[in-house]
């Protein structure tokens, strides 16, 4: 049998981290990629990723995506943006090439939570193609979500369910540090929620719509706040600088309301050097119902590899799904390949 | 559209704890429970679970499976044995009348690792009369395994697996105490292990080999432990007694070994009242690979309950799969079942 073909649009940390881990693994081999930043396209990926070519096949970075179409690759990774609307015209072309995607935008982990419109405009194209689309990443895609539905599945009855996610932003370059405001001050910070240039975590809606469309609450509301962490302390990490008085990161917290009350609420302050404040990390889930689950992971799970891992280690689960939009709760479990990876792939 | 129609083999502490579950929940009815237990059998439903029966048709207890079948349940739910080998025939027939199946029988949580004939049989009769069936719990079917799994979802590499069941036993009944050895002498013990009269824990072997096929690692060899807790002070639960010096429960230990090492370990203390020799329950996962995961829940999913919930809320993915043997690394998540039970069924 011939390896799986990968196809990979956008090599920045995400897209170039897949590629790290998918030259690791067997079975499975890069046929093309497409990016147009100036330090990249045109470039050998594997001097891109200053990793031996060894006896892999050699690969350029392409401008255009049509010179990753034209390799027919089974599946391709789309790690270019956020928001649904913005990688939409994306996805279509490659479905209506036939190519099936996991996507690492947000608000694809359950694009119907925010556009039910373009979900099921997705869902058709990918249907008559006959492939299939996923969302997925560490958050939204596992820890606040996928997870939490996994829990709930040893409970007879849910009553309230909270997710935290406390991490560190450390670890992050510095497109990070931008997007969540590191280093800025208290106004600039507020006026940059204000005017939607911050970011902050991007995947609240989709995380809550996703749980409560699994174990069966409607969501009748969603809301969610945006606070700058202000440290006391100068705070240093390698790609970012927060002098005492100014924003070392971002507090951000939802809630979903089913009945009238909040059902579902989420809390996830990430910083940069918590530590220096007495914060240690981790990822917290507590249900209450019967019986509780009060889980914990110390640290954290890291962001960026959870991300990388969880796209490449979905590729056998959608290359096998059923044509369509698929979310992390239709798909059997993640799991990490260890093994050649076309052994997953049913006929 | 109708009610989900479900059928109950066994109606002890599991049986009649999935039926108690299954009264509170919406879409879904119970058509007939097969027990012949003395003081249950012939009896109504609801006078052997002590609840009202309200608007519910009445079920009687038979001792005849005919009876049940003759209902034409959609599913079965059959909680009567351990071992593939014992609930093997119960299962053929109610394969064979075209019924889906949920088994709390431990070894059916992964058939294959211990008897590979048998369930190749149980797939084949399963396809050939377009039902499926599962076998899962809360342990084996999710603590030590489902849930291992999917945590290595978010790891580019794996080296090494621990999983830990730290639990009491003070909720369960006599025949619980009575398989797991508490309140006996240590040289009595040591013979029922010999003579193979103490259970201890049944789902290392299942466990270990689920993990290994999802992840893709071969486990050649399988190993497991089993040693008394002995108390050095009087324990005493509700339906159990360990005197100092006698056994308060078991400890049980497994391991997986791939390419010559153990990379999947095991370890399930089990005992009344842990507490009082400063023991704190809980359910530990840690991971060794990139990036390291180190998950606790504490305390520990509660057994019984966790189980009756797994087996309930597979309904519906049961129902859902491809005919055929499954195992829940081949199904979607587990999940909470809060909404009516109808709209989980894909036509």
């Amino acid at each position: 049998m011939e390896n799986i073909k990968v196809g990979i649009w956008g090599f920045g940390a995400m897209g170039s981290g897949m590629a790290k881990m998918l030259l690791k693994k067997k079975g499975v081999e890069i046929v093309g990629v497409c990016d147009r930043h100036d330090t990249r396209v045109n470039k050998s990926i594997f001097e891109v990723l200053n990793v031996e070519k060894g006896d892999s096949p050699e690969v350029k970075i392409t401008p255009e995506i049509d010179d990753v179409i034209n390799m027919k690759p089974d599946i391709a990774l789309v790690a270019t943006d956020s928001f649904t609307r913005k990688t939409f015209p994306k996805l279509k072309l490659l479905l209506e090439n036939k190519i099936n995607i996991i996507s690492t935008a947000e608000e694809m982990a359950y694009p119907k939570a925010q556009d039910p419109e373009l979900a099921k405009e997705l869902n058709e194209i990918a249907k008559a193609n006959g492939v299939s689309v996923l969302g997925t990443g560490i958050n939204p895609g596992l820890i606040m979500d996928l997870l939490v539905v996994c829990l709930t599945g040893c409970m007879t009855e849910v009553e309230h369910i909270e997710a935290e996610r406390v991490n560190s932003l450390s670890p992050f370059g510095e497109a990070v540090m931008e997007e969540q405001g590191v280093g800025i001050t208290v106004e600039e910070f507020e006026k940059g929620v204000e005017d939607g240039s911050l970011a902050g975590h991007v995947g609240f809606a989709e995380s809550i719509k996703m749980i409560g469309d699994a174990i069966g609450w409607n969501v009748e509301k969603l809301d969610q706040q945006m606070k700058p962490i202000v440290t006391s302390i100068d705070r240093k990490s390698p790609y970012g600088f927060a002098k005492a008085g100014n924003v070392a990161g971002v507090n951000m917290t939802g809630q979903g309301y089913v009945d009238g009350e909040v059902k579902i609420d989420m809390k996830h302050p990430q910083q940069i050097e918590p530590e220096m404040e007495g914060t240690h990390t981790g990822d917290y889930i507590r249900i209450k119902g019967t019986p509780e689950v009060n889980m914990s992971i110390k640290p954290e799970v890291e962001g960026g590899l959870g991300t990388i891992a969880m796209c490449v280690n979905m590729i056998p689960h959608v290359i096998n799904a059923p044509a369509g939009l698929k979310t992390m709760i239709d798909l059997p479990v993640p799991r990490a390949i260890m093994g050649d990876m076309r052994d997953l792939i049913r006929k």
